[in-house]
């Protein structure tokens, strides 16, 4: 007989990969939350704080409403036909629903798309990129996605043959990459972000770590960069963008740009730009350097995670590769429709003639401008504490602080057999119940330990947050201080 | 400089992978369709009629009511605070919308859930499959997913370690299975469904087949049974689903059960029996066979391919191996919330007492009985043509008659390049705007030509669809008889 299903005998790439953002202290913070269930009292916190995931709505963020009414219309299309709707939603969303069911055949949001997605919506998608950069989008180079993540899977898929193909990701880096690379069995090549600049981009400290893959015989495909960056926060400069882009090109590289949180910036002095847009500045065209840029309905000031909306723009691919990118895609038919909806939504809100724009406005802005002074807020609070230092959030949705461990919890970690970092995360939600992420989970620079906390908690809760924190985070220095 | 990216550099798993279903002709067929908007009356049909995809919504069919209302007011909760609703609005559509939020932590619809999906969803799927099978199932157990597609990938990438691990798959088969063992890389064991038999599935073949890729050295880890079959429309009798799993707990394999056409049956002398039910009815339990069944609300009644829903159960798998599923499950966050929600709706429709029960009974009763006319009138249609033989369409949604194609054909086809089945299917999409999948993009004993119709044309187009069909198959044969 046949060996059955073990897990010496699964996948191997399957069990290398690894993914902190929900390992193992969120699968214990599950357990414990499922005990303040049945034996409510039986933990010092009455409540679970998930600050491991970019997950706003799960912590109290309210949806947009204007892309809350179109999605409902869409959903049930016989409410258009309604009186009474007029009382219930604005007339633009209204209107806007009716645009885009005109845009699907048969007006049919229960059907399989087009494997790209519905067109009309790619269209108004690639016209709120183009007005976003100032040159011009195609539809064509669109790609509708259940949230970011597929796209980055399939473009993994694409570029890595085997354990010598190698790609170039940022450490600390959003763990995404690393699983995919790990499940399609390619080489990560780290390049380090310089936490001293906070979190600045040298390329010449890229250009060393690619030279120095290739000395090992690693054919370096593609660069990952995440702006603004995860779990780092940084915003790129103009400059270092520029620079980047020469870089890829004059390399022969493809350019993975993640810049789902191109809309989360909170620092006058910093603005977003999308690599296409510094891409067409420099006047690279169609032959000059593959780029794809991935944005998702999951981040920005709407935060809506669960619609899994997202896509993909690819440019400076030849027409046999992208023939290929094609095929992927339709071999899971489409991505869900109510996600492709959003995407067109987020990428063209509502405007100043809209009798949704006050409102509309009102929450965008309320939400961006919490979520500015939560960052600010957690920034100061853990820059207070002994042995931690944080750089700015300049953007995204979190702050990497460093932890300076003394030596002694360093020992009580590895007698534990946890990493000194996922050692005191540890501590801090069984004391708290607060969920962070190890720093080991994203990549740091040896012999330093960090972790990642989302801002999200409701601003109200923001001053427990800091209190809870730093009464552990005194008892837990107090008992392992050198 | 590094070399950038072409075809001949790519990934050559993707390069190796094909998917018929959404390929050559599909994408002819939308060229068409661009030049019938540009051109009106420039060809000799003025609708593109796909009848290559198993998408009911595309075609004209109605969303269920019931369920649209409940995602609409799960969309935008706030619409539950306002009086007008009642006039809008189910009774129970509204008391399930509640319910459902409910069930979400902070009633957050647009948050990332658990990996495996809404606990509360999760349970009521296990309760709808409980009284479907008249066996326990566990929420446990079920894994929610974009559409059944990911799940299947999930599976592949576990078990597929290298080009010497096989999984049985039907020939014919639905090409996602070979598009997936493609893609990672894994051996396609096919086992041939007998046409003389109705398509029946002779388990002294699997066995034939297993032994035959064993002494080439093959690993063999799962058979692929699809119930109804895709593309070929047979129900399993229920003696043949005993034997097949009685096969599978001898052998060691993993028995992966593809039962998305679950609700699509056709005939009085046949029953769905979920391979759950079998394996449980035969004693079996958790350390007999280990097995996933896959379901979607893409088929059925409902057709909501759109949505991307489904979900894969799995029993018989140990502890360490669910957790490396529930890694790559959570890699990719968690899958879209309106699928989540809809496929909990499938699994648990109006009850005889709800409100809704008389139109949601009327719509859903209405579509199966139109589905079983369409297939009855189609198999007919095509038994009445010279050299086609179709068997009885009992379940899903297809037709996959055989065509005795002229040798003259053939040799045409051979000049064009084209396998002799997909020439056909070209001429006839040329000549009427009918898309069909050839054969070959299913696989078929070598020699026999075949294609796959979907029986989803609305049915007052069905008629006109017949005639199409028989004028240009008459031509067709007349230009090529030898």
């Amino acid at each position: 007989m046949a060996a059955t299903v073990a897990v010496d005998n699964l996948n191997p790439k399957v069990l290398k990969c690894e993914y902190a953002v929900r390992g193992e202290i969120v699968i214990h913070a599950q357990r414990l939350q499922e005990q303040l269930k049945t034996q409510p009292g039986s933990l010092p916190f009455d409540e679970i704080l998930y600050c491991n995931i970019g997950n706003p709505q799960s912590l109290g963020q309210q949806p947009v409403t204007f892309f809350r009414e179109v999605l409902a219309l869409c959903d049930h299309p016989d409410l258009l036909q309604r009186e009474e709707i007029k009382t219930l939603f604005s007339a633009d969303s209204i209107s806007r629903a009716k645009q885009i069911l005109a845009m699907i055949p048969g007006r049919a949001t229960g059907a399989y798309s087009h494997s790209q997605g519905i067109k009309g919506l790619r269209d108004a998608i690639a016209s709120g990129i183009a007005s976003r950069d100032g040159f011009p989008a195609n539809a064509d180079d669109i790609f509708l996605t259940d949230g970011a993540s597929p796209g980055v899977h399939l473009m993994m898929q694409l570029l890595i043959r085997n354990e010598k193909d190698g790609i170039l990701v940022p450490i600390p880096q959003y763990p995404l990459y690393s699983a995919s690379i790990a499940l399609h069995g390619g080489a990560l090549v780290p390049y380090y972000l310089n936490e001293s600049t906070g979190w600045g981009l040298e390329t010449s400290d890229v250009k060393k770590q690619l030279e120095d893959a290739r000395s090992r015989g690693i054919n370096v495909r593609a660069l990952v960069v995440i702006n603004p960056g995860n779990p780092t926060g940084q915003v790129l400069a103009e400059e270092n963008q520029y620079d980047i882009v020469k870089f890829c090109k004059n390399e022969g590289l493809v350019l993975l740009a993640d810049e789902v949180y191109q809309e989360n910036i909170y620092v006058d002095n910093k603005k977003f730009h999308s690599f296409k847009k510094i891409v067409r500045s420099l006047g690279y065209g169609e032959e000059d350097l593959p780029l794809v840029s991935y944005q998702s309905v999951s981040k920005g000031y709407y935060g809506e995670c669960g619609k899994r909306g997202g896509y993909f723009e690819i440019t400076g691919f030849s027409a046999p590769v992208r023939e290929q990118i094609y095929k992927i895609a339709s071999v899971n038919l489409c991505s869900n429709i109510t996600g492709q909806i959003l995407a067109s939504l987020v990428m063209n809100p509502p405007k100043a003639s809209d009798e949704s724009y006050a409102s509309y406005k009102a929450e965008k802005d309320g939400i961006l401008a919490s979520l500015a002074r939560r960052a600010k807020a957690l920034e100061h609070a853990f820059n207070k504490l002994e042995g931690i230092t944080c750089n700015e959030a300049e953007g995204a949705m979190y702050v990497f602080p460093q932890i300076c461990l003394p030596q002694k919890a360093i020992e009580a970690a590895k007698a534990a057999n946890k990493a000194p970092d996922a050692f005191y995360a540890l501590r801090l939600l069984e004391s708290t119940g607060i969920v962070v992420v190890p720093g080991s989970g994203f990549g740091q620079v040896p012999g330093t330990w960090h972790f990642r906390c989302t801002i999200l908690p409701q601003e109200d809760k923001i001053p427990a947050v800091i209190s809870r924190f730093t009464v552990f985070h005194e008892a837990f220095m107090s008992e392992y201080r050198d």
